[in-house]
């Protein structure tokens, strides 16, 4: 009995000492938009129920029959197929719930002017329903759906919305930005370079100069250390960037603005494998499950630069640097070769055909074989000089 | 035929255009130790060879079995034996060949003035010996093991040997460092931090100026980033730094030299699971794999201020944000307690205890749920306000 108690004693004392919990902050900028977003999706609803009718959303639908390659614009495009999500309804009405809940933690945030993971919000929203057993959430899985759905709905981006990921991702070369209102000069960082944030939208990430002349994306941190070591963008006037493999959100943005608003040219420098093509295939039309996203990520006129099943032979490597193609390599070479941005076009249908003849794939890395800098002096601007890329 | 020649020329043409292969570098500072020692090594085998006795190596032993908890330095060290690893011997040629490849390698990279990666160097020295069809190496590892042999045998560090790893771990706070000859301040980066190398020896960063009082060292990006949105580095007057899971031995040697060069107390904030406690056990005494790191890297005074199981009461945390433990969390649980450093601590065996018995973890984000800067202005603060941490 004492030590219930006791334990409630401290469990208040923890309540009590939580203050201010709400401290809000004036709200500027873009989050002045995103905020109008998040009300108008909450007027309708209360709108609706003032009225006395069912409240209802429209979620446009997420699924890849809904997702199309826009053969115009040259990236894949979400359709028009959407999904009435209602409160009334016994399949739905835990859907409804979540999804008002992540736009009231949204909005939350952006009142305090706050941000956190995707993680922090489902821990920021998880809890039992009053009354029940029922938790709002099970598991983070649940949270990070709603939170897509949240961003079709609104047409506001998760970063719009304060929520970051683990930063991922490097850069340098000619470009000056404001971040965190520090100016920061991407060609006077140190070793590891610029870190891009989660979040490079204008608001937070201001992009004060750009002397560069064209970007050269690789895939890998280590890669990427080569280029710096040898100075690569300063002898060839170019941001140099790397995203540790797939480039996560923050770096495909910081590609999308740079190509958008100073018309840099991309290469991306990738693997010769379908790992590789893939990373390019998202850069330059989109992402399939994030199709809704392509318009501001997407850099349909990005190149292919990496490492082709013909530079085995033409790079004169030898046959102990390249690697075996097991079956998922093969099974995900098919994949990647019907869709319609690759199938379409002959010399990719050629290359990937190439690639499962050698039956064998090739890193980035092997040409360390010919010479420690080979890829940075010869290989790319070789490529670059030639004008010789995939498109 | 016409194709074979045609091949051949081209192949001879991709030869021929390669150049100064190996234009060199004036040799200073650090590096002319470590030349040293790859010369004494050299310098050794060819004296025996000389007097027309075997060539062979002494090679430390990194096995578990070679690894003592020194209770007065607090810290695993490798113990005293060595294996011979000779030339004339079937099963030892392999090894010795390899040994000898990667130490050649390396002066290699010293005498160019550049770095790799592991991956780099597994590329780089992986050839057919000639006249036959045997490889050099079969596979990464290989060569890895190879690297870990040859800081041993020779005492230089990986990075002394101008080796890399992924780049992953940022910091902030009121530090000043000269990187790659420029300076960086740590307090006026932007959202991401800066982003600590992978060697970070005296000769590539310098540290000019370091008014932090501590280190707050963070377990994951996610969490660094509040942390650095809420400026506690301003507030507390201390370095915030992550290591993106288990620190890279470059976020090891960066808090191993703020530690030791300016005295700062490391506070770590960690899940409270069996990986949270390992990764403080990594970085307070030093990894079982790299006993022989430990003298540079481990800091015996780190301080565990990451979660308890009792905080699950003590911060009033409802059950709906704990996980409960599975079959590999109980079994690594177990093992951890039995590592001396933890099975000598009575508040350790208490604290591991009550996790078994709680059934679920904690992760830090689990906080969130009290309030989203709950961590940064209420935790952590009493935690130091009360020197209230596991030692």
């Amino acid at each position: 009995m004492g030590e219930k108690m006791a334990k409630r004693a401290r469990r208040k004392a923890a309540d009590e000492s939580l203050e201010d919990e709400d401290k809000e902050v004036p709200i500027k900028g873009r989050d002045i938009e995103t905020m109008g977003k998040l009300q108008r999706l909450a007027t309708a609803v209360a709108e609706v129920a003032k009225k006395r009718r069912d409240p209802y959303l429209e979620v446009p639908s997420r699924s890849l029959s809904n997702s199309n390659y826009n053969r115009r614009k040259r990236l894949i495009e979400m359709g028009g197929k959407t999904n009435r999500r209602e409160l009334f309804n016994l399949n739905q009405a835990r859907a409804y719930m979540q999804t008002i809940l992540v736009g009231s933690g949204c909005s939350r945030l952006i009142r305090q002017g706050k941000s956190t993971s995707i993680r922090g919000m489902y821990y920021m929203l998880k809890h039992n329903i009053e009354g029940t057993k029922e938790n709002t959430f099970e598991d983070q899985s649940e949270s990070d759906t709603i939170i897509e759905d949240l961003e079709v709905i609104t047409g506001a981006m998760r970063e719009e919305l304060h929520l970051y990921a683990e930063p991922r991702g490097n850069l340098a070369g000619p470009l000056v930005v404001i971040d965190g209102g520090n100016e920061l000069d991407a060609s006077k960082m140190g070793a590891a370079g610029y870190p891009i944030p989660s979040i490079v939208e204008p608001d937070r990430v201001k992009i004060k100069r750009c002397d560069a002349k064209f970007i050269l994306h690789v895939e890998k941190g280590t890669v990427w250390q080569r280029f710096n070591e040898d100075k690569f963008w300063q002898k060839h006037n170019c941001i140099v960037s790397h995203g540790a493999g797939q480039p996560a959100r923050g770096v495909r943005r910081m590609l999308y603005r740079l190509h958008s608003e100073y018309k840099l040219p991309v290469f991306c420098l990738l693997d010769n494998d379908p790992w590789g093509y893939y990373i390019y295939s998202v850069i330059k039309q989109g992402s399939i499950n994030l199709a809704f996203e392509s318009m501001r990520m997407a850099i349909p006129d990005a190149k292919f630069i990496g490492l082709r099943s013909g530079d085995y032979e033409r790079c004169g490597l030898k046959q102990n640097v390249t690697i075996k193609l097991d079956d998922k390599d093969k099974k995900r070479a098919k994949q990647i070769a019907s869709y319609p941005w690759f199938s379409e076009k002959k010399h990719w249908q050629a290359e990937i055909k190439q690639m499962l003849t050698n039956d064998f794939k090739l890193e980035v890395e092997a040409l360390i074989s010919r010479d420690i800098s080979y890829v940075t002096e010869k290989y790319v601007p070789e490529r670059l000089r030639n004008n010789d890329w995939l498109d």
